[in-house]
Formats: C-alpha cells, structure tokens, sequence
C-alpha cells in the first residue's frame, strides 16, 4: 500500500475554502488533511482501504484525465460533478432499507397514540412482525406507512427525529449502530473526488429529508447536494413562526428513470460519475456514459458474505440483475467488495463493535 | 465613494478554489480580483455602485455580524445561503418578462412549421399583435405557448437555443440586448456575498431552464444553483444516445408559496438572506426572516423613471402591493433604485447602447 496522505493545510487558506477537501471532513481516512487541488495525488495514497487493482486503477486514472491540465479529456470544474446511490452505495442495506427500520421504530414510538393501529394494516403487522411483512403489502402500505410516520412535521423538526433515532438505533443482525454502518473506501473515494475539484451528490431512492438528515455529518454532503424521493411540502404562513411542512405523501420517486430525471431537474447536467448497486440505478449509470468525453458508471457489487453480505440477481433488497447484465458489455466498472475493498466498515464503527 | 478593491489572487490558490470569488467571473465591478475570504472587506469597497446610505449601510453590517469570528450573530458557513429572485431583480422585466419574449420569437421562427397556427390561439395573436396580448388570455395561453415553444428538446438542446436567442435579442424601447440589462449593483452583491462564503442561488418564476441557459455567464451561478419553475421532464433511454427531454409542460410553479416550498426542496434549509421585487417574493422574504439568528428580506423597489422604470402597486408585470406593506412593519429592507444606485446596467451595456 502506498504511502497514506498525510498533509498540512496552508495557512492561508481559509477553512471556507476547504469545504471540498477531504480530510478537513474527519471522514478518517489515510489522509489527516489534504490541501484541495494543487498537491499531486500522486505522492499519496488517497484510498487506502481500496486494495490495489484494476478498480481502483480505473477510478485514479479517469480522475487524473480528467483533471489534468492539458489533458485531452480534461473536465471544467464546473462540470465535474459525481453522483452516489445510498443504499447499499454508501452504506448496508439488508436485510431491509435503513429507512424502513426508522419507520417502523416511529410506529412503535407512536402507538400510544394511535390505538387504532393495532388492528389497522400496515402499522398491526408492524407491532407483531418484522420490517419486512410491510414491503410484502406492496406500495400502498409503504405509502400509508411514510405519511403516517414522516409527516405532519415541519422539516427542521423531521432531520431532528431521525438524528435522534440514529444516534442509537442498531443494526438486528449486526450489533452495530446504522449510522456506523457506512462504507470507509467511498468515504475515501467521496473525499478524493472532492479533493480533485469534482461536487459529490448523492441521488437515492430513499427519502431526500431521512438522508438530509445525516449526509453532511456521515459523508460531508451538504443538504442541497442530496437528491432523493420526495414527499409533498406545505408552506405554513404563520409571521414570525413561517414554516415548511411535509405531508410525507410521496410525489416523487426518484428510482429507474426517477434518477436520470431527478438529477437533471436538480443539478442541471450529467454527471462525469455515477456510482450505484442496483437496478434501480441503471438508467442513471447508462445516462452518465451516454455523456461525450471522459465518463464512469461503476456498480459496487455485494460479493462479501463474511464481512457484509453477498447478493445481486435474486435479492428483494437491491437486486443486481439486467444492471449486471449491462455492466459487462457497456465497460462499467464492477466493484468487487470482497476483492477490491481492504476495509467495509471505518475503524471506529469496529472498535463500537 | 470608497476605493473599489484591486487585490491579485495569491499564486497558491488554484483557479478551482477560486469559482466562488467575485472578480474571476468578470462581472465588471470594481474588484479585479480578490482572494476569497481572508482579505479584510473593509479595505476596499466591493460594492461600489451602490451609493452610500442605509441600504448599502445595512447590507454590509449583516455581512459583516454574520461572517466575523466571534461575532453572536456568526453564521457557519455551510448555513451561509443568499437567494435571490430573478425578473426584476436580477435584471429588467418591462414592460414583459425576457421569457415571454423568447417564446412570442420562438413562435415567429416556427411559424413556417405550424402554419394552423395563423388561426390558433394564443399563436394567432402572437403572430399579429404584441406580448401582452398572451398574457391577457390567462394562464391556460400561457401554458399552451410554454409546451409549444419550450418542450420537445433535450435540455441541453432547449438551453442552446436559448443563449443563441439572447445573443441579439434586444429589448424593444431600450435597444439594449436583454442580457445586458443585468443590474450592475447585484452583480456587486451576488460577488460580495460570494467572497463572504455565501453560496447564492437564483429563485425564479421563470422556468429553471431558460434561466440555467445564462445563469452560469450571467450571474455566475451554476446550474444547480438555478431553481425556477419545473417542465415534465421525460427519460428517453437509448443507449449512447440517451437523453433527458422537457416536455414544456409546467408542474411546478416557483412563485408565492412556491418560492418557500422549491427552496426547501432544492436546496434544504431557510436562507439568511433573500431579494425580491414583486409581491411573488412575499412568501420567500416572510419565512426568511422567520428563522432564527440574523437574517434579511429585502426587496428592490422600482423607483427609477428616468434610468429603468418606475412600478409597483398597479404594475401587471413585478406588481408590489402587498409586499410593500409588510416591508415597513416587517423591518425588511427596501432598496430605492433612485436613491441608492449608482449604476443601473454594467459598463459594457452603456458602451453598448
């Protein structure tokens, strides 16, 4: 492994410039601070928990053509804009979506006020089973379930609650808290794309103010840098006391075709990277590479049953299976998490543990 | 009037570092260059067509409580949001928004392809009479224009059309090119405020496409930091070839209670500061100042016959009623065109002229 970054930031440069860079961010990486742009990466190694190999050599040498003055490829910055699936991107997903454990542990926190839950549907089979008999009732229930346990706040007040709930909600099978469950080589690969100029989004098929909630502190996203689903907003005049609500009525998915279209509507261009794992991410990676120039779709695929899971074409969450058809023949990259990544987890989520 | 800034760019700041400094946009303002947060404001007059008086006073002791460390108003620099509303603020809106212009022009081009246009309405009266006459026929015209003149394009395609348009589109009682008419004293501000680690965004009724089409070149503000009104945008996936296509079709209307809402969406937390200059605005300034800690609504108000024009309370196009009243019991800031600017339009515009 090469050398881990190791960095002293100028003196006179401001910490508002510094916002792009990675390790101002303590995402605890190899790099303890880096300076953004004009240090050559090449004297360090800016993804140390990505084993050497071909993905890694793939994403340092499309970051160097893009980046490098005079390179025919080269990227404007303002065009350098990278974009990362959530779930199972960024972090675990199984058995069951983060968010839905959320929701179920709102239906429980609220059952004393809600008596009639307990023979109402979805919300009976919540209090008795297991998250995953709400996704068995199909999309209905799942709406029915988000209004009553997203809504009717304003959204300060729902970034609030999930903070909250994270700060010690655990993993069933793991032990661990979720929040610790995120993926330290795209930590680092976050960090590194943002330290070579590019603006990191994350675009997922979950709720855009659960993942607003968190983005910054996990992964030094800010809030207008998320793009997710998105429920139905309210403006509540009120004077001094004006606020915007959620309904948590969903009025857009922003899954499949939702994702190209959530990022054109939100960002304004096409990404130079897209990151994903799923086949709801496929049309937003065939999108990216259907750009002119310099371009990268690559799919983190599940392959690690030992330290996290192994899934793709037969799983109900994150299922892999005509994006992996595709991934082969249009040049994406595979990510091969047991192969490629020399750590799943930051060390301090397995000290936690 | 104070000295205008000259400072040089430190040779160890890259050009990437430097997208959110004001004079690397070549705005035209007193400033050739300045380096972007550690130079003390009060050295040098960033705002120099603004002249001297309460309004100038006001905004730079905002700047000045919000941005100094230790100060207990300090505002973080990830919360530093500043939106402003476009038509009318920004640049000109008489006698009719640029945008309509645009599309009465689009119509004349596609005239020859449309001929059962010489009899449909609103194209009829398009084809033989003046803008105003669409707007007369409602909100219905309107959107039959809208999907007619603005839909059926990629994105990519719709914004090129646009730029080719304001490259010799020119207001018809000034003779000056619509893009020219940007006011002077805000490109100062967008730029001071920049400088001050404010990221600024465009909230517009306008449609977000035609404003992302100049946003970057005009205001230098990035496509992502455009949010107007929304089209139905469609995924068309064909491979290499896939695209993301506006059907022209308006589904969300960034005006009044939209601002708030559109606001919350895109960019995820309450602004601290806003500028509008319509009555659409009112929503957007009241929930600004509705937030906690130091916050400002201002509003700039039309005063200037003989260099602009002069509106507000019986204006059809910008009208300013209700706003106006609440400015004076709600402390929000009025900015007197007359009084306190020094310039209307840019140098470059007037040697134009």
């Amino acid at each position: 492994m090469a050398t881990p970054c190791m960095r002293v930031v100028a003196a006179t440069l401001s910490p508002a410039l510094l916002g792009v860079a990675a390790c101002a961010l303590g995402l605890g990486g190899g790099c303890s601070s880096v300076r953004a742009v004009d240090v050559p990466q090449v004297a360090c190694d800016a993804l140390p928990s990505w084993r050497e190999g071909a993905a890694k050599e793939r994403i340092v040498d499309i970051v160097a053509r893009a980046t490098a003055a005079g390179s025919p490829e080269f990227v404007p910055v303002e065009d350098r804009i990278a974009v990362f699936d959530q779930d199972g991107t960024l972090w675990a997903e199984q058995p069951f979506y983060v968010q839905l454990a959320f929701a179920v542990d709102r239906v429980k926190a609220l059952r004393d006020a809600h008596p009639e839950w307990e023979t109402e549907e979805p919300f009976a089979s919540i209090l008795r089973r297991d998250p995953r008999a709400v996704a068995a009732q199909g999309e209905a229930a799942v709406a029915k379930l988000m209004a009553a346990t997203h809504g009717g706040m304003t959204v300060d007040e729902f970034r609030a609650t999930v903070r909250a709930w994270l700060d010690d909600a655990r993993h069933p099978e793991t032990g661990l808290l979720y929040r610790d469950m995120v993926y330290q080589p795209m930590l680092e690969l976050l960090a590194y794309l943002r330290t070579n100029g590019f603006r990191t989004f994350i675009v997922s098929g979950g709720g855009t103010e659960f993942v607003r909630a968190f983005a910054a502190e996990r992964y030094g996203i800010p809030t207008e840098q998320v793009i997710g689903s998105e429920a139905k907003f309210v403006y509540d005049a009120d004077g001094p006391r004006s606020e915007v609500r959620s309904t948590g009525e969903i009025v857009f998915l922003d899954d499949r075709v939702g994702k190209p279209i959530g990022i054109m509507r939100r960002i304004g261009r096409r990404p130079t990277m897209a990151f994903g794992n799923s086949d709801g991410d496929l049309e937003m990676l065939e999108w990216t590479v259907a750009g002119d120039g310099v371009r990268l779709a690559a799919i983190v695929h599940h392959t690690d049953k030992a330290r996290e899971w192994a899934y793709d074409r037969d799983s109900k969450v994150g299922r892999l299976d005509r994006a992996l058809d595709r991934a082969g023949g249009d040049g994406w990259l595979l990510i091969d998490m047991a192969r490629d990544w020399a750590t799943i987890y930051p060390a301090a989520t397995a000290r936690d543990r």
